[in-house]
């Protein structure tokens, strides 16, 4: 047991006091875990464009001052009453939404969006008490989904952390905590295989038992990290033509590396880019991806899909008053419309497999890190998300 | 050779010469047909909605004087050039959407909706000519959905009629030509079982090694024959739970004999029915079925499936200007959206088996036909449904 058990921690965080104004490192004060909860030493933490939705703000309810950050990997420091699956020393994944393991959904095959424990960005606070466990002299400083990364400690509801294999390099699989997980299993989605539930990562073993549409198009909006991705996946599944579609130019040369082969600008054009698709694919692509967070991308990637037999996934985070329209006869013309949260995964089940696979090389995360800064430097991964530089920044706590 | 081979057939049909008026019998003409086309001698004829719509022409292009109808049974009179596989005598089901054989639709395993016959109701002339084959004193009079069933003779392109065993009894079998297929099918969209295009009909031999989600809700919008054919396939599926929606009191005792087990109509609460539903079942059904052709059926038939799992299929045509509105949330949550023309069955390649299973007794057909109307009646046949008072109304040709 560490010295730090039922203590409060004294530690740096980087405290976002208003919306979109830089970060601020300061001492925070971090409480013992309550009934069912975990308190983590972050390692290592990530950039996600979630993050910097909330920290904008625009179009997402304000809550401040508040600990962002919800991609990463870390050690568990002590636990809470009633947590028997980590002690201390586990080496965990925070991720933003969670399984309780006893829900409806959590039971479900079919999905992730445990009631418990399932995304939920205006709560600021613990479920256990609705209190925060982070203050500055007294002041409470509100939580973000569950996880608040961007601080030496945290706590963490037990249902929202995978348990992951202690050899995996924190600094390299922390991105597996939400957007690298997310793209890559969207092929799942995409029903390019005929098994019910096979995750894409397992790929080397099932591409000869599994049917992939070999020869199939893929449109991906959003080349981010998110976007390619899902972009390798669909590269892997035998997908002949990937089409990347984003407004920052700069993205394309990048993105082949990941499989893209065609891009395409909505701004270089003055019809509607679903039209320009269309043209180029004899009626549509046979599969669509959505990660940029833009309602009308989401059209976009809904309507560029060739009727009869296309699907598309959106995985964009949308303004919370954003409206998805379309004419219904683009659904009875055999289209076929859907979402996913976490690419569909169940965090504390499916993520430790996620890691063997990295472990076993069966996945790549390197080529997705483009960047590292210190905590210090916090504010510098928001510069390079803001403009468009690179895919996932790492940020080392210690340093 | 019948004797009025490659002539002009004098005969009598009901011609729509104005939107919303009664149709009145006329004696027209009936030219030959062209090439890869087919006259036939409608036996039976009944009513669908999809006529309704066109015939009141609100929200739809109006393309008068035209001869609506598109769900029959009849025989082959003659074949035009390059027609080999029909012949004189052949009994055919008429199919609003067509099958050509050779489009990337019709090679597709997933899609029905084949390049060149797809239903297109603007149209109303043949398409090797573009010219009606139905005229009045040299007037043409226009073709609808390339069927035209309210007329003794007909003629429709080749890959619009399926063939058809010359025992089964058109005067029932003729509602198997939309309206029923269309609904029993959609269970197969429902993605009840596992298999990729099982056909729900085929459910006597398929029950054990499928797994039919036992125990599932399913919301049915619109208890019309579709709707009704629909909540049948749902409760041999296993439903355990079949919610009714109309806004028509009438339907609901009605319904109890194709497995509806609730009903809901939206007139009697103030809160949207999405949340009614929601409400009775914890959350939302697993899957839903529109069969209205309203929009805001549509979207209420979305937003009430469970998020995490649910699955909503759209059937009914929409007005030409509708909107479907949805926030992205419901989407991300993990819901499905899809549509569906005539139940995703082949034309050509699938209906013949329908009609086996009919002869089987796999299927009834018998409770689906409420009423008969001689052809001279065929304006009551509009009332009935404008009233909402029972499903298939046949109109028999030779009364
Ligand atoms: N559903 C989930 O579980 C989940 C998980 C992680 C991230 N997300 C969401 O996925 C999205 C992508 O995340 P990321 O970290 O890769 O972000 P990112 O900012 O790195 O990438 C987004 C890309 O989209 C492009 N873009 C923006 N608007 C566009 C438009 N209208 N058309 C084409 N391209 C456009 C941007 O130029 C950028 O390159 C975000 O909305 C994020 O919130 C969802
Ligand atoms: N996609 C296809 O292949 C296909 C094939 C056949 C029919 N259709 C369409 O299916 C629909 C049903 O056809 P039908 O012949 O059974 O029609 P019908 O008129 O017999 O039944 C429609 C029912 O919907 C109810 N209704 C109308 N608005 C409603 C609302 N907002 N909420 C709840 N209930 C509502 C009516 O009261 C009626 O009982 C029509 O839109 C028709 O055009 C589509
Ligand atoms: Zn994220
Ligand atoms: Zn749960
Ligand atoms: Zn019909
Ligand atoms: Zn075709």
């Amino acid at each position: 047991m560490s010295t730090t058990t039922g203590q409060v921690i004294r530690c740096k965080a980087a405290v976002a006091w208003e919306a979109g104004k830089p970060l601020v490192i300061e001492e925070v004060e971090v409480a013992p875990p309550q009934k069912m909860e975990v308190r983590i030493k972050i390692l290592f933490t990530s950039l996600c464009h979630t993050d910097v939705y909330f920290w904008e703000a625009k179009g997402q309810n304000p809550v401040f001052p508040r600990i962002l950050g919800h991609e990463a990997g870390g050690v568990v420091e002590s636990v809470g009453e009633g947590v028997t699956d980590l002690e201390p020393g586990d080496h965990v994944l925070p991720v933003f939404t969670g399984e309780c393991k006893e829900c409806a959904h959590c039971k479900s095959e079919e999905s992730n969006m445990c009631d418990l424990l399932r995304i939920n960005t205006d709560r600021g606070v613990m479920l256990h008490d609705q209190k925060s466990r982070f203050s500055i002299n007294g002041t409470p400083i509100f939580h973000f989904v569950g996880t608040s990364t961007f601080s030496e400690y945290t706590v963490v509801h037990l249902g929202c952390l995978a348990k992951i294999n202690p050899h995996a390099p924190l600094d390299k699989v922390c991105v597996l905590s939400c957007g690298i997980s997310t793209g890559t299993n969207l092929i799942v989605l995409l029903d390019f295989f005929d098994q019910n539930k096979l995750c894409f990562l397992g790929l080397g073993a099932t591409l000869n038992v599994a049917k992939p549409n070999k020869g199939s198009s893929v449109a991906v909006f959003g080349l981010g990290a998110v976007g390619l991705a899902a972009a390798e996946g669909a590269r892997i599944s035998g997908a002949s033509r990937i089409i990347g579609v984003d407004l920052n130019t700069n993205r394309f040369e990048f993105a082949k590396k990941f499989g893209v082969t065609e891009f395409v600008n909505p701004k270089d054009y003055k019809k509607p880019v679903q039209e320009v698709i269309a043209e180029m694919t004899n009626g549509g692509v046979d599969r669509s991806v959505e990660c940029t967070g833009h309602v009308d991308a989401m059209i976009s990637a809904f309507e560029c899909v060739h009727d009869g037999w296309g699907v598309a996934v959106l995985v964009g985070v949308p303004h919370k008053d954003a409206v998805f329209k379309t004419g219904p006869m683009n659904l009875l013309n055999e289209r076929t419309l859907k979402g996913t949260f976490f690419g569909n995964y169940k965090p504390r089940s499916d993520i430790p497999s996620v890691v063997e696979k990295y472990m076993n090389k069966e996945l790549e995360l390197e080529k997705f890190i483009t960047h590292e800064v210190p905590f210090s430097e916090i504010n510098k991964a928001f510069d390079l998300m803001l403009k468009g530089e690179g895919l996932r920044c790492i940020i080392r706590m210690d340093a």
